[in-house]
């Protein structure tokens, strides 16, 4: 009865019910889905998934799961299969698959190439639109996402876009020359997938085709792997920030979410020993005024807790491609400013409160000068962090959180136990 | 000269441009725009930017503005425009034009409502596909992102959807109701839009009609609104975690990005102030081996990295939907076994090197003991706070990461403290 249902749902819903549930259960549903519909159901599980099913497939049942699936999809697969299953389906395609499955998988990860497909459907300029549209009448169906057919001139170049809506509202004795669009958005396969992104949200496309340099029509990207890319690209960096490599299987094994996470926490245990051991040299100022060893954590994470935001929002500024070097100076000058406010403000209350907890007026002081140099420093290390990543080419998103809590502990333990060593005892 | 440039650009390129110029250049941009686009560059725009335009411009610009616009994206823009202009503006729509405006602003932010439009075409099901095509060459253009049209009853009820792409490729004699599709998406005004944007995702749609309570057709979301609507949600969590309330204009004065982030400090200095008070708990402690007060930050550190990774992940999930209540008890342990590893495996490590750096095995246990115990910790909070928010209907996310860490944070003082004190005292 299980059965029944699960032959009725769309295959992204089954994929949803394969994630949601614990792996002797996720192995039980999958042995009850037909065979027929294991490539389109692997498409669409998270990667963390599609490891657990396919490795509890055997070859034939991945051979005939691949073989029901397009090339761009097969592409999208390929990596997660073994290699002797690849190679078997490889026999099974034809010529032209075969160059398309080549050219899909030869585009990097995150580029146009990556996430097109080449289910177009392609006209001539120089016929009516009468005889397009008994054209189309022959198509048993449309590739999804037809929203404009592709005008080809006889040496396959890629001449303007006809959209069904114009192909529509026009006189069917219109030649399509005079009806489609010769200034439209193309992509080529080694663009970067973000950009591509970036013009479906601005231009608002559902399809967009792809070119090489000759022109030549290679393939399309429609809005729905657009989508796939964005939301992905968006939970990777959620994940990142939090220092998991990649998405997880919720109920992976203990041992497969260790590795997962190690490497971060790795990361940060060298960042708080370097910090531990700036502590380490003070040992002598906090025998003689324990105090400090309370404010200091105050100082450290005021600290991070500033310059994330500040990193945060100067990266995101730099993706969205706001940030010209010219304005460095422009933003760090803003940053300051508010980090010496929020020193005043905040520091001097914390000042108070010091003087207060502790009957001394001057660790009230270091504790509000501490707290002032170290979002200034925080504030600085916000802009220029990220700032000289872009200029030499890197990922500015890359570690960022990481790199600037740990400037700003050391930072912070550093500046704070400093004043008091110098002006305290 | 930049102004002919400017006339020639897409809305969202001219936007763009507007976000990444500092404040006095971007007005002076702003001012060669011709007025009759000045309404949908604004809909373009980020809401800092957006707020920075609209301060310079008078009653009549905008009033001339907001008229060029649809009602869905009048109630967009609504919230920004002063009392006087919308009360202008209205009165200039027609009937129909205010009844669709007093709708698209009486649904809630982030509902399918506030995302959906009013440009439906629409046919009768007892007509063959013929009168359809003739019907649709009698438009100017068809509505963007037209992939289905409509079919409606007597009596205004949604019967099915009839995609261009069936039209296309069926006989046209054909009548509707034999091609058009009965079982279809549709999304209700009060649903959420994270679950149309799920919908959108799983079924690659491009249109999905949004229905009454009656099955009657009051409006239609498209996915370019999708796309918009999950890149914002995206922005703002990425924003969110890093304490920012809302997208900051990076040109933004000093004030107001004092305002945009000061909540957050707050809350942070709160926190830390607990931590700071656990540490003044233990002062006497400290002042005996002051080797506590170096240690102590890796302890809290390392529980706050790891109970980030685990809420991170757990919250992910909720959001996907993909725990169950039933899992919660699965996920702790699995969780804790995690935790129990990184604990001994690193937490070893630190007592190793704590024990060689101040010549004291047992200063070393109770380093590896106090980081196993914050690491599960961490672990118990991370799976247990989203839960059990989840449980009581609020936002999992909200918060989350500050709200682990100060659990971390106190829990590591308190833990390595208060083992210290009994066992080393
Ligand atoms: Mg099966
Ligand atoms: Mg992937
Ligand atoms: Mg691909
Ligand atoms: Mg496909
Ligand atoms: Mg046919
Ligand atoms: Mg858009
Ligand atoms: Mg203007
Ligand atoms: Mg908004
Ligand atoms: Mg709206
Ligand atoms: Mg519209
Ligand atoms: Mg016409
Ligand atoms: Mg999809
Ligand atoms: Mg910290």
């Amino acid at each position: 009865e299980l059965r029944h249902k699960l032959d009725k749902m769309h295959p992204a819903d089954v994929a949803y019910i394969l994630e949601a549930l614990p792996l002797d259960e996720r192995l039980m549903v999958w042995d009850l889905v037909k065979a027929e519909r294991d490539g389109e159901i692997l498409l669409e599980v998270s990667d963390a998934v599609r490891e657990t099913l396919i490795a509890n497939m055997d070859s034939d049942e991945l051979v005939a799961a691949a073989e029901s699936l397009d090339a761009d999809e097969l592409a999208d697969l390929a990596p997660d299969l073994p290699h002797e299953v690849i190679q078997d389906v490889f026999q099974s395609l034809s010529v032209e698959e075969r160059e398309q499955l080549r050219a899909a998988m030869s585009y990097p990860e995150d580029s146009v190439g990556s996430i097109m497909d080449f289910e177009m459907v392609t006209v001539r300029e120089d016929v009516t639109l009468e005889v397009v549209l008994r054209y189309l009448r022959r198509f048993d169906e449309l590739p999804d996402h037809t929203d404009q057919l592709f005008v080809l001139d006889r040496d396959e170049r890629l001449k303007g876009v006809l959209p069904l809506n114009k192909l529509l509202i026009n006189d069917p004795e219109s030649e399509v020359a005079d009806v489609m669009i010769s200034d439209f958005v193309h992509l080529e396969p080694d663009d970067d997938a973000e950009e591509a992104a970036q013009a479906f949200e601005r231009y608002d496309l559902v399809s967009a085709p792809v070119v090489d340099r000759d022109d030549r029509l290679v393939g399309r990207v429609t809005v729905n792997a657009v989508v796939d890319f964005i939301r992905e690209e968006s939970e990777s960096e959620l994940l990142a920030q939090a220092g998991l490599r990649e998405e997880e299987d919720i109920f992976a094994s203990v041992w497969n979410s260790v590795k997962n996470r190690w490497t971060w926490l790795a990361i940060n245990l060298v960042t708080a020993f370097i910090a531990s051991r700036v502590i380490g040299a003070f040992e002598g100022s906090i025998e003689k005024l324990v105090a400090l060893a309370a404010l200091m954590p105050i100082v450290a994470g005021i600290g991070g807790n500033s310059g994330n935001q500040t990193i945060t929002m100067i990266v995101r500024a730099i993706a969205l491609g706001q940030i010209q070097p010219e304005s460095a100076r422009r933003l760090l000058h803003k940053e300051l400013g508010v980090a010496l406010i929020n020193g005043l403000v905040w520091g001097g209350l914390l000042g108070v409160v010091s003087w207060w907890l502790y009957h001394s007026f001057q660790l009230g002081l270091v504790m509000t000068g501490a707290m002032t140099l170290n979002l200034l420093l925080a504030a600085t290390v916000g802009v220029v962090i990220p700032m000289t990543m872009q200029k030499f080419g890197r990922d500015p998103a890359l570690g960022s959180s990481v790199l600037i809590t740990a400037v700003t502990d050391s930072g912070g333990f550093f500046i704070f136990l400093g004043l008091a060593t110098l002006f305290l005892l």
